[in-house]
Parts: structure tokens; sequence; C-alpha cells
């Protein structure tokens, strides 16, 4: 079955990737006109679907994300605004000519047909065909089975809005069945360009692990604060409360908190105080349960993975150098973070610690497309090919050498 | 036994990425010095192995790749001249600053530890080390056991070039035996940040499939030349002939020719007449052979293989959809060319084939890092991510976003 979507996506793509940038802008707006036009109509669809998955036993932040709000809506037609005024990633590159006159000019093209693999978040299904389409791709969308209703009906849209601006009708597809299979299929799918997970640490690593298309492995983040002595402790522990607790079940959230002996007592009874009522539960090295009795003892397991919940980590370092050296073990590449007003310190910490985003004296839960002004984000890669960190348009593209030549040849004239 | 050169090579690496960029081209230039001064002794150690493999029965291109010569090593020495000169690859990218006054810096960092297989051709050791010494990174060089003395001078020569500057000498390191389980080692070797494999079908198809640490596939080019109703004749006969006859066993050498009906006839015997001192066989399909007697009937894996011989497949088509479906089919997006004074086939060939380089009215033989200007190359991407065509500096890098906070949080302030 996903032979005829690949099939159907790589005649579209090759129409998408002749229209002028414009063009492809302007599917963007006429999603927008669709979000706003058939409200109601998506709001009934997912309300429905989020009824039958609570009836299903589906509750908490599972069940949260798979809610379409009025204020979502907007939010996310507000992301293809920024990501249609964004510059146009296809086209001009370097040009250079070489003694004998040959003219090279490498131009950036679209990677051509991507799949996605995702949870039932069913926003993706915008911003990520937002991304897509700007950028001269097909997609080929494969939601969670919860969202299925929801994101079959975004594709409607997304197809007719690209019928609106007259380009091919495929460019944006979704599987609409829920079977396990076509997940595997996709993992296999010879002549997708790039697979992106997008989800949780299961459903990457089983991405990664299978897949024998191309694949860009993204968002498991075990995140460091790393709270220095030199530190404003108001500051440390304000960010490591909005990264704890902010939104606890994304990748950008803080997992594991280092302070420096100096200010362990100072940090730890404040960060325990502003934190008591958010119901974090803290899990701490001996030195930590010294001073936070109520913290259960922490184990390697602790400092490995990754909550996505209300459990923090803690561990009292002797300084800079042992920070360092936990993250290398233990960090994930993706983001994290110093508290200090040491300047070398700082400056330390943002060239050795090797990770998609460092922060100095702010919260890891910027690592983000919107936040980081993309309009959208088609994934967080935590691998250093090809693109890291937060995915956006570029990260969508891959280059082209055209040469242009009056008979050149190197070795027989 | 990796894990050791492994380590060792992080640590050197470390220092590596800490110093400037001129200190970096200062290990370019002492390895000139030092190729310079041991002249006789690198020849004198190639000679030796090459009179060994000689005796051991090695014959034609494979003997001849092992040879290093005076001449062959004073071009090495400009490539590092030339790769010294060109900018830093590391450094400065995309300053933005947020809303709330997070300023964000893209920055371009050193990849890290890059393993590379190849086989035995010794002048790698020289390119693919100036590359990643001058951006960075450290290596760790596999050779083809017929190489391997010549291979553990070089890097020998390296480690002192690093050391004249300065620099820790561990960033240039070589597998120094010539056991498989070696090379097998390396492509499991976590922690490796790169492994490009560089040679022939078989070993990048291995490396591929078996690696666990993250590959870039190089250099397989079932290159094809289209010669349109609308060529110049004589150009598309000397396209053809540097493209099969210059250096057959190369990637981007040409293996088949597609040849518009309208020309069939006067370009295929001046083709012919023209290769035929050159001792090319060719292999045609029937109309091919109506015109050209002399040609073996071509079948499905003449049009699928690459020869990286004096053979030559061929084939009349109806035009260029013809062509462009048989290169969409056959082609393995490395090289491909078209001859015409047509504006329209030109431009749509250049912009409808997928391949890494895509010439019009000159040779294919011209992609190679050296002949773009990059001094050097440490392979051929054929594949879309994160580098395609000739590898220099930047493909050995990748990002850091730094970011500068006051105490910025997302969603709890």
């Amino acid at each position: 079955m996903l032979n005829q979507l690949l099939q159907q996506a790589k005649d579209a793509q090759k129409g998408l990737r002749l229209a002028d940038g414009s063009r492809r802008n302007q599917v963007l707006a006429a999603m927008r006109d669709l979000l706003r036009e058939r409200q109601t109509e998506i709001l009934a669809v997912n309300q429905a679907e989020v009824q039958r998955a609570e009836a299903a036993g589906l509750t908490g932040a599972l069940l949260k994300r798979l809610v379409l709000t009025e204020k979502k809506l907007a939010e996310l037609a507000d992301g293809l605004k920024t990501v249609a005024r964004l510059p146009d990633p296809l086209g001009q590159g370097p040009r250079w000519t070489l003694d004998n006159g040959l003219k090279l000019n490498t131009v950036r093209v679209p990677l051509g047909v991507i799949g996605l693999i995702f949870e039932s978040r069913p926003g993706v299904a915008i911003e990520a065909a937002g991304l897509t389409v700007k950028s001269g791709n097909a997609i080929i969308l494969r939601s969670g089975h919860e969202a299925l209703d929801t994101v079959t009906l975004l594709t409607r849209l997304w197809q007719d809005a690209l019928e609106r601006a007259g380009l091919p009708r495929f460019a944006v597809q979704s599987v609409e069945k829920p079977d396990r299979q076509y997940a595997v299929e996709m993992m296999h799918l010879t002549g997708l360009d790039l697979l992106i997970p997008r989800g949780g640490a299961g459903l990457i690593q089983t991405v990664v692990k299978e897949a024998t298309v191309p694949v860009i492995e993204t968002g498991v983040g075990n995140c460091h604060l790393y709270v220095d002595k030199a530190a404003d402790l108001d500051m440390a522990v304000k960010i490591l409360r909005d990264g704890k607790v902010g939104n606890p079940a994304v990748c950008n959230a803080l997992e594991t908190v280092l302070v420096h002996r100096d200010v362990k007592e100072a940090f730890l009874t404040r960060a325990y105080a502003a934190l008591e009522d958010d119901g974090v539960t803290w899990h701490g090295d001996p030195e930590v349960r010294r001073i936070l009795p109520q913290a259960v003892a922490a184990d390697e397991p602790d400092w490995a993975n990754e909550y996505l919940s209300l459990d923090l980590a803690a561990k009292v370092v002797d300084g800079l150098e042992e920070a360092l050296a936990h993250i290398e073990r233990y960090g994930t590449f993706h983001s994290e973070a110093v508290v200090t007003n040491d300047y070398v310190v700082g400056q330390t910490f943002l060239e050795r610690v090797d990770a998609a985003v460092v922060y100095w004296n702010a919260s890891t839960r910027f690592t983000d497309g919107f936040q980081f002004g993309f309009g959208a984000e088609v994934g967080i890669s935590t691998q250093k090919m090809h693109a890291r960190g937060p995915m956006g348009l570029e990260a969508l593209t891959t280059t082209k050498t055209l040469a242009y030549g009056m008979g050149q040849t190197r070795d027989l004239h």
C-alpha cells in the first residue's frame, strides 16, 4: 500500500519542486484559510477522537497532546504565517569557475519524499507539512492511531490547499490505517529520501535500529543544569523550575541538576522549597540526601534515563570538570545549561559541552523550532550529521552542483 | 585495540578544536616540509611495498594506485597548500536574538573523531588527514594491507607535524595491523563520530550495511552521458572518450552512453572509431548493434553495473524523456552529463536529473575535490543527507547553537 503513496508523492514532488517560492507560500496561505473556514469540523472530529481515547483509558499528558483547541489551531496557523515569511530555502548557493572555464553552481534542492512517523499529536500534521511544502518536498504522515481521524482530515485540507494553489494534491498524504505494519513498511520503503521519527525514546530507537531508509535521530533529551558556585541562586531556581515543571513530558525538559559543592546547601534547600508545591520527586546522591532527606536514593538509571515526569535527579559535584564529565557520560547531545556569573566557567561550558544547544543562564526549554523563530519544526535532531537541533526548512534540503561547460575534458583533449 | 586509539583520538581532538585556525594550518605546512625532507625514505618504503605486492601477483590498476612517485608527492603537498589557504571551516554562523532577549549563535564545530576505511592508495592518508586536521577533527586511518607500511610512515610524519605545531600527536592515527577484524571493529566503534568508506562498491556496501556508527555512503558511480540530437558530435565524442578512457577505474568515469535516435548513426560510428585504439568494448542494445555489429549484446546488468573498466554500455533513446527515465532507474546519484546545444534540453536535464553533480557539455571526470578547488577530498558522497558530491572541509563539521541568557525562562517566570 505504501508503495502507491510513495509513487504518488514522487510524482507530486516533481510539480512542487518546479513551482517557485511564492506558489509554495500560497499553499500555506490557503491552508491558513482552510483551518479557519473548517475550524468547527476540525474541532468536532478531534473532540470525538479525544472522547474515544478517554473512554479507552487514555489520561494525562498522552490525552492532553491529542487535544486541538481554537487557541492551538490559531497558534499553528500563526506558525504557517511565520514559515511562509521565511526566505525560500531552495535556490542559489556558491558559484565558481575552474581555470579551464567550467562554471560550477551549487544549488539547494528539496530532499524529495519525507516520511514522518509521529505519535498522537495532530498539530504535527500542520507544522511538518507546512515545512515540507515550503521546501518543495512531498510528505507521507503516519500518526499514532488515536489521532488518525484528525490527521486524515488535516491531510485532506492540505490537499485542498495544494489544489487551490494549483499544485499536485499528493504532495501531502497520510497513512489512513492504524496497523503497525504500515509503520514497519515505511521503515523499509526504498525510495523514501528521509524518515523522521518524532515521539518518545521507544519509537525513535525502533526506527533508528530497524529502518533501512535514511533516518534522522530526534528528540531524546536527558538534559542537565549545572549550578555553579558563582551562580545567581534565584536565577538557578527559576531556570530549574521552568525546565522541570513547565512541561515535564517533552525532550527539552530538565532531568538532572548538578550543583557545586560550595553552594549545595543554599541552592538545594531553596530549590526544594520552590518546587515542593509542584509535586516534584527528588532523586539524590548521598550528599544531596544529607541536605534533603526527603529525596529518594539516586542510582545509575537516574543519571541515564529521561524521566519525562516530575522526577528530578540531583548530584553534588566538585566543580565544572566533574559536571562536564557527568554530562559527557550521560548527556544525549540535546540541550545542556549552566547558571553562573563566572565568565570563564560560562565560556568553558559553552565550548566543551557537546550538544545541539548549550545555554548559559537560560532555560533548556527554548530548544524548539517555534521558540527559535523557525515557525515550526519537523523534529529536533540529536545527531551530528546533516542537521542538529530544531530542524526547520534547511534540514529538508540537500545540494546539487550544476556544471556548465563548453566541451571541457579532464585528461584527454 | 581500537578503543585505545579512539580514546587517544578523543583526547587529541579536544586540543585540536581549541587551537585557532592558523595553528591548524601550521600542521599542514609542517607536513609539507616533512614530505620534502623525508621524500627518499617515503619512496623507498613505498617501493618495497610495491615490489612485495607485485611478487604477490598484484597488477594493473590495483598495483598502479599503490605507487607513490616524486610527482605524486609534490601534487599531494600542493593540495595541502590549497587546503591551508581555504577559509577556516570552524567558527561563526548565524546570530539572532529572541523577543525575550535570549541571544542565539549557531557556530560550526568539528564532528569529532572520523574513521576512514580505504583501499591501498597511500596518498589518501595525506589528503584526508589534511582535511581533518584543518577542520579540527581527529582521524583514524585504516588502509588496505598492501599500503600498510607507507600509510604507517605517513601517519608518523603527521604526528611529527602535529608536534612541530605544538598540537597533540594522536589527532592522526592509523591501524597498523592488516587483519580484517580491525575494519569490522571500526564499523562498531561506539563513540566514533563518522566512518567514511572510500573504495570499491563491495567495501562501501559492506560498511553501509554493517556499521552501527554514522556512515556516509561514497563513491559508486554508474555515470551516464546523454548525447542529444542537438549535440555537437565532436564535443560529445571527446567527452565520451575522456569519461571512459581517461581513468576507467574511478567512480566519476562514464559507464553508459544514451544517444538520441536522430543522431545514432553519425554519433555511434564516429565514437566507435575514436575509441577503437583505446581498446573499449561496446555493449549495445539491438539498435546500437545494427550500427555497430562489433558491439556485444547489452543485458540488464550492463545498465545497472559500474564496469570500472574499458567496457561501455550504449543505448538508443527516443529523446530526453527516455534518457531521464533511464538515468532515474539506473543512476547512482553521482555524476550525469548531457551534450546538447538546445537550451531547453540542457536546462531540463540539469533541473530533473537527481545527482550530486550534473554536467552540461562537460566531462563527468571533474567530480573530484582537487578539480573542484577543495585541495583534497575525504570521499565523494552519493547520499543526500549531510554532504553531497566531493566532501571537503565543511562536510567534516557540524553545528552547535550557543544561547546567552540573563535568566530567561519559557513557561514559568
